[in-house]
């Protein structure tokens, strides 16, 4: 045998007894699903994942992606191997202010972690956009990933399977680590090793088969894997537990650590503590190449009147000239959203996703995380097919741009499948969102610009329709703003509205001002963080807000103003939400509006009804 | 040829005539997509699908779903041609108040549509769910679902092809409608059918490949597909557009209706109007078994406290004997949500849907469209991963019992990953939802008993720790009631909690207690409908009130209260919000709650706080 299997036999074993260690600390996690890929780790990273531990966000880098999050006590096994944590910081495991949580999240103090993991089917199209971003940076780096067995009934995993064949992306290596055994008992597939291998071979990817504790094959199929020009699962035939008799291959042990009593016992017939340091291969020299001088040229102007998801489009091509970071994703609606216009002028940053929701934020998620400024848009409906990857990406810390199109009851004709009536609540519960709502072109420009530097994750929900343009084409639009569009010391009645219902409000401001009722119309385009103090003192002056969206009356602009009322001090007055609260079917766009309740007309009677 | 085929090619004709017909009149809708599938539904209709339009819902009769949804109008002009509708209303194709939509839902007067389409991807697990159905009934019924190619990349289709296959699911067939164009442009395999007979063929269906405008091949492949006990896809090469020149094959079509003024030069090419009337074949009569004596055990009683999760599995579990109707999905966690309890009673009606929450919940609108009561489970962190097939069985008008596990940072150290903390919002905003959370045991007994005749999607989120029993074995807890747990006439403040946060306010209002303190405890088990009358009068009562969840802050508990009392009226007093705010790690479920500002030291705070 090579002197180098010793070595990464012995690094697997104390990856083993490792994962044990910590997981007997905690009193909770799992040993065995650590145990199963211990050698798959050991020889990736004392021999393939080429890695400079001094300059760990280098574009030169590999990056590693544990879509098994459980696995979590393995990575950070590998860390205490390749020096970065002591082996206190192992021992910490799960409490409370430690680094290395349950499930890995990244931290500044931690190497080889750029996305969160936990929820399974998630890391290969994180994976995915990694090698995205590489690709464009011309960097020879590779993404590798660790899948679990159970993790395939994910379709989430078969579209970024089709995604990385479609785009050809070489520089891909997903390992399958098929234990055979689920959180319950056995997988669909046990070790069928030939079912999986087949179908990666369908989706057009190479796909290999090993025993994944032989370090020898283990070797030579990740230098099979990046010797090829495709992307290569390597499915891995492997033990849960490996190592330890009382643990490998038995059922009962899925998330359970090895009792105290019995931890020597373990570690023992694993060959004891060992306490090896290897170094991960560093990777060449890599110079990224200098951006392009930014473009000069204006911003889009709107004085007539634009639909806002034509505007987000629009300044996307714009910016495009101007943010050479700057990517964007569709999922085949790119000429609905409108990123068909920065198609046009940057196609190589534009990732066509074709419909597979999860997998576009899943690869956004992968290409922010190498430093992208990365818009991902759809219909704000089908949105909430990413729901899960959304809420992955804000525990993983990551800066993502999502856009919504064809909000609410307005779009009209298409009918309830195909309207954004719940993506509102949706983003704004998401830790450190971002939701922002313009009403109209100019504020559109200007909030998806704000959006390239906003932190975590970013919403901006557009409308299908032309609206007119309210703003000047200099206005500011703050996020945390808002704007206060009609106003006077007389104000009866607020009405707060965002997106379309800031028309609707406008109408119906003019209407009750014919019947000498003053009314202050606020365009609350920043939906989350809302401007608290402009409410505040509306509610205080008039005594009465009517607040007015087009989305469900759950979780929207309507919760977030009384959210931001509430927490800015005792209540004193009225509060009228007018939202969508039933199910719409087809209609012309004002028809639903005011069967919605939520047109000027409808508006325009609350205000009457509360006054009396 | 076949007299038969004259039948057929006139009746293709007739559904291409009919669905231009319909979408000029609208002036908008998809004409060409319905044209490229316009002979796959005639053959299916004309000669295969056994179905008595007398009695619609019979258990005898097969069951169709259209999951390329925006290919409606061909499925109206079948329903003209089997005489359910009339030529008038085909023509109010997408107006307000009609019963065709722009995407299939289902309405009373509306034969073949069982569930709503028009978000791809979902319609093969939604037929699934009804091949389930069928199999329990041991009716001899088949469901036929068609699909579009571009709904290929969505990986929930991929999900149902793998359940499909594992659960040996023969009375399936699926029909893809391979027309190579998407809304875009080409899609990623065109006419490459060869790709998706691969593919099915690795996921264990039998796969075929047609010509889809050749009624001979087409009659062939659904007897192969009714004569094997596998299930079948048949990839029907076709073209957008079929049968006029202008349309066929052309780009730039997509979604878009013939001009009026060529509406007669596409008509006369198909041949002109037609009204031809089929009679689909009828079933065989079919009685279904009479159901076994309901079971009399009694229902399950906690005494001692218990964890709500493991109550919930418990209640099923005693439910299966009273209920035959009722059917169980989880997605691989039933020995963490506890539907292992169920599955140990009534197998045959326990659905293991591995790690695939889309298919779950897609099989799950299908059992229920046959009648069945379906509950599905999961994390309710991972629930979220199905939002948008949650969000289109609402539009399905489906009846739907969810329960998501582990709410909260109470689960404590696995960490944010597998925590639900946006599940409240995300479930709140639904059309028609039901959202519930008990505390103990006993509440949760009642409240899933209650779920079985709920109508429309109810929620239940359950706990993982094991919590102390409040409530005696007879309580009742009616849906938008609450219980008042502490309260007198010399209350200062009402604590608002749920689930997890009502320990900590009983907790809270003991310790205010020793300061003279008295406080009212409210125990909001049902979050929506929420109990207004109570909280208003606790507003009015006491003037301040702290609404306390371990959920994000935005869109849960506290904003339900909100909403409830700003709709009851003017408001005045203080409303105060306890909840998540930050991103959690890992920790204990103590630290976590002390860390999150949710437990009972929190609440004193907050109290003492807001009373100065």
């Amino acid at each position: 045998m090579d002197d180098r299997h010793q070595v990464w036999n012995d690094l697997a074993a104390q990856i083993a007894v490792d994962s044990i260690r910590c997981t007997t600390a905690a009193g909770s996690g799992h040993p065995t699903s650590s145990m199963s890929c211990a050698h798959l780790l050991a020889v990736l990273f004392a021999e393939h994942f080429r890695t400079d531990l001094t300059d760990p966000k280098s574009a030169a880098n590999d990056r590693f992606v544990l879509s098994k999050g459980h696995a979590a006590p393995a990575l950070y096994a590998v860390m205490k191997a390749i020096g970065a944590i002591d082996d206190d910081t192992l021992l910490s495991l799960r409490t409370m202010g430690s680094p290395i949580q349950g499930h890995p999240v990244p931290v500044p103090e931690l190497p080889l972690i750029d996305v969160a993991s936990g929820s399974l089917g998630q890391g290969l199209a994180a994976a995915l956009g990694m090698a995205f971003a590489m690709r464009l940076d011309g960097a020879p780096a590779r993404a590798w990933v660790l899948l679990g067995d159970s993790e395939m009934a994910e379709g989430s995993v078969w579209e970024a399977m089709e995604a990385a064949a479609f785009h050809e992306v070489g520089n891909l290596v997903a390992i399958l680590d098929l234990n055979r055994l689920g959180q319950r008992g056995p997988t669909m597939h046990g070790w069928r090793a030939d079912v999986f291998v087949r179908r990666a071979q369908a989706y057009g990817w190479q796909g290999l088969e090993i025993d994944g504790h032989d370090v020898g094959a283990i070797d030579a199929a990740y230098s099979e894997a990046t010797s090829t020009d495709r992307p290569t699962l390597i499915v891995a035939r492997t033990e849960k537990g490996h190592g330890v008799s009382f643990l490998a291959n038995q059922p009962g042990w899925h998330g359970k650590p090895v009792p105290a009593e019995r931890e020597g016992e373990a570690i023992e017939e694993l060959g004891g503590i060992r306490s090896i340091i290897v170094q991960p291969p560093k990777p060449d020299p890599f110079l990224p190449a200098a951006p392009p001088d930014a473009s000069s040229a204006p911003a889009p102007a709107y004085p007539d009147g634009i639909a806002t998801r034509m505007a987000f489009g629009e300044t996307l091509a714009w910016l495009a000239g101007r943010r050479p970071d700057l990517v964007v994703l569709d999922g085949e609606v790119g000429n609905s959203t409108y990123t068909e216009a920065f198609e046009a002028v940057a196609r190589e940053r534009f990732f066509e996703m074709y419909i597979s929701e999860q997998c576009m934020m899943g690869a956004a998620t992968g290409l922010q995380a190498l430093g992208k400024v990365a818009f991902a848009a759809t219909f704000g409906a089908f949105l909430t097919r990413a729901m899960d990857q959304i809420r992955m990406a804000a525990i993983s810390r990551a800066n993502l741009r999502l856009c919504g199109s064809h909000a609410g009851v307005s779009i009209g004709e298409d009918g309830p499948s195909q309207m954004a009536l719940e993506d509102i609540a949706a983003l704004r519960a998401i830790d450190g969102s971002t939701v922002l709502y313009p009403a109209d072109g100019p504020a559109t420009v200007r909030l998806v610009e704000a959006m390239c530097d906003q932190p975590g994750i970013s919403y901006l929900r557009t409308t299908r329709e032309s609206t007119a343009t309210l703003y000047g084409p200099d206005e500011d639009f703050p996020i945390g703003g808002s704007k206060t569009l009609r106003g006077s010391d007389t104000d009866r009645a607020t009405v707060v509205g965002a997106g379309i219902t800031v028309h609707e409000g406008l109408k119906a401001a003019d209407a009750l001002a014919t019947h000498g009722i003053a009314v202050r119309v606020i365009d609350a385009y920043s939906v989350k963080p809302i401007d608290a103090s402009a409410l505040r003192r509306a509610l205080e002056e008039t005594g009465l807000i009517v607040v007015v969206e087009d989305h469900r009356i759950e979780g929207g602009l309507g919760d977030s103003v009384l959210d931001a009322l509430a927490a800015s001090g005792p209540l004193s007055g009225r509060i009228v939400k007018l939202a969508v609260s039933r199910m719409p079917g087809s209609g012309t766009p004002a028809e639903l509006r005011a069967w919605a309740g939520i047109d000027a007309a409808a508006i325009e009677a609350a205000v009457m009804q509360a006054l009396g």
